[in-house]
């Protein structure tokens, strides 16, 4: 052992500098790469329902015009309150697996491998989980951002799902597939319009549309959630006396979206009626105390959240426990 | 897709009864367990230094009597606010593995075979991570409580780590190596004297001493931290310009002991001393937004600690971001 009263002293004060925002990759041929990098997957349950959270990864947002009616200033507090990067947001993408009435069904597929390099891991996790894509039953889509319907197609046109019926919110279909809104849109939407005909296109006649309120596997139904898109969906999950709600895209990182309830993330096509949906299902699961799971929550993105004056806090479950 | 009006409305009032409490173990012949079983692992940097988390498991302790001095409907309250069970306190078990200056350091070493069933599982995920035991070498050890000493000898009387140098702090040393201290202690601590002999009596001559202040490792400091222990011990890390600070158990729980400072756990040997060694450091962090990692924090057991009046809070890292 070595010990010399410099090394201590050296290492002291670099203790009081805090850590690193980012982890950094390193990657060392005896060893996985890095948490974020490693296939990562939590699996818990709702009653009879397994539920497996698997992390596809995290996309970097530059923060500057990422909310449309905040002060960056403002923005940037926010994060640095939570000990976040204050230039760029890391937004986890968490797909789910819900192994329900002998049923193998996915809900939001990730990025496939049209997103971030540090994202479109799903398909690692799922194996690691133990889950091939050919088992897979239904795949529920809950609105068509790329981040949630990449991982259906890879860039090269294969179809990742071979034996899963395609599940998709009617009124999210209706808006995306019209050639007419499509014509309408401004240049800078055009993409995302082509990007939902790449996916769904070759598969259209066979992709099953469902409405809110409607089961979509068994003890899991459509709850309406719009305004982040014009069809965008959440969806409760329920099983003896347990429940949970999947609430999608109705906040973006809760670090922001959470505690700032009205603050607006570009994400949202409409945003008065994203504000009003994220309101009205926080109130209710803070009320309530449901269950949640964000997709875009930290990993394994599932817990609570607490009403606190005006705005919500979210409180994640603890590993292992919940 | 079959859906029926009844199965939709059967799902959705479930929805609002709240998650369940405990994670449910059913082992699949084609999966993992559950995520608590699973062996788990997450890997970030402080500058130069590759900090390795792994999961040894969760013990459960009854509620009733764990905090001295609060009122057990207050205990509960503060496990119901974090949507924690209000009969007993999982307890989460966080040792870590550093990389520095080309050695392999574990820190504590969890409960081996000797704890709960859902505890024991360093072995695994250190291999799960890419590390052998016998390519450890060395073991830092914070204190002399089973779950941090009994991963270095398993029932049997091996010895876990063959290749690995042992440092012990002196202070907790002198105590429980003590027949005197052990001839006075009560009955119901005899039993941790006697635990400490079986571990350490057989290499009793090879261990090392440290001393607070001393290196232990390149870069890795001990920081007295004493109460808990007479002679526990917490760690600076420092790489260039970040750091971190291990305070190992200055808090156990931080839903309970973050949130209030001067509640004393069953497990604090001095509960004054505790008292003032956890606000001291909980201080000194939340001013200086140093990076933590707790023993007993929900895996992956690191974060910043922020100030809330005379309380502290929690924030953990973003899983893949610190």
């Amino acid at each position: 052992m070595s010990i010399t009263r410099r090394s201590v002293l050296a290492a002291a004060p670099a203790a009081t500098l805090g850590g690193s925002a980012l982890a950094q990759t390193q990657p060392q041929a005896q060893t996985p790469g890095q948490a974020g990098e490693q296939p990562a997957f939590y699996r818990y349950r709702i009653g009879d329902i397994e539920v497996t959270a698997i992390h596809d990864g995290i996309g970097r947002r530059p923060l500057e015009g990422l909310v449309r009616n905040a002060p960056l200033d403002e923005v940037k507090k926010a994060m640095e309150e939570r000990f976040l990067p204050t230039d760029v947001l890391p937004i986890t993408f968490t797909p789910l697996v819900l192994r329900t009435g002998g049923r193998t069904v996915v809900v939001d597929t990730g990025n496939g491998d049209s997103g971030a390099p540090t994202a479109g891991r799903f398909i690692p996790g799922l194996r690691a989980a133990g889950i091939d894509p050919k088992d897979v039953n239904t795949v529920v889509i809950s609105h068509f951002h790329g981040d949630h319907i990449n991982g259906l197609r890879l860039k090269d046109g294969t179809w990742v799902y071979p034996n899963a019926e395609i599940l998709v919110p009617a009124p999210e279909w209706a808006f995306w597939m019209s050639d007419e809104r499509m014509n309408q849109a401004p240049d800078a939407m055009k993409g995302a319009f082509q990007n939902v005909r790449r996916v769904f296109g070759p598969v259209a006649k066979d992709v099953k549309q469902y409405e809110a309120g409607k089961e979509v596997a068994p003890g899991v139904a459509a709850l309406a959630a719009h305004g982040h898109t014009p069809g965008h969906m959440g969806f409760t999950v329920g099983s003896g006396r347990d429940g949970m709600m999947i609430v999608s895209d109705i906040t973006n990182h809760p670090a922001l979206f959470v505690r700032n309830p009205d603050w607006a993330a570009v994400f949202d096509m409409d945003a008065d009626q994203a504000r009003q949906t994220r309101r009205r299902i926080l109130d209710q699961a803070a009320a309530d105390r449901t269950r949640l799971a964000f997709f875009h929550a930290p990993f394994p993105a599932t817990g609570h959240v607490v009403k606190d004056g005006n705005r919500y806090e979210f409180v994640p479950i603890q590993w292992g426990v919940g």
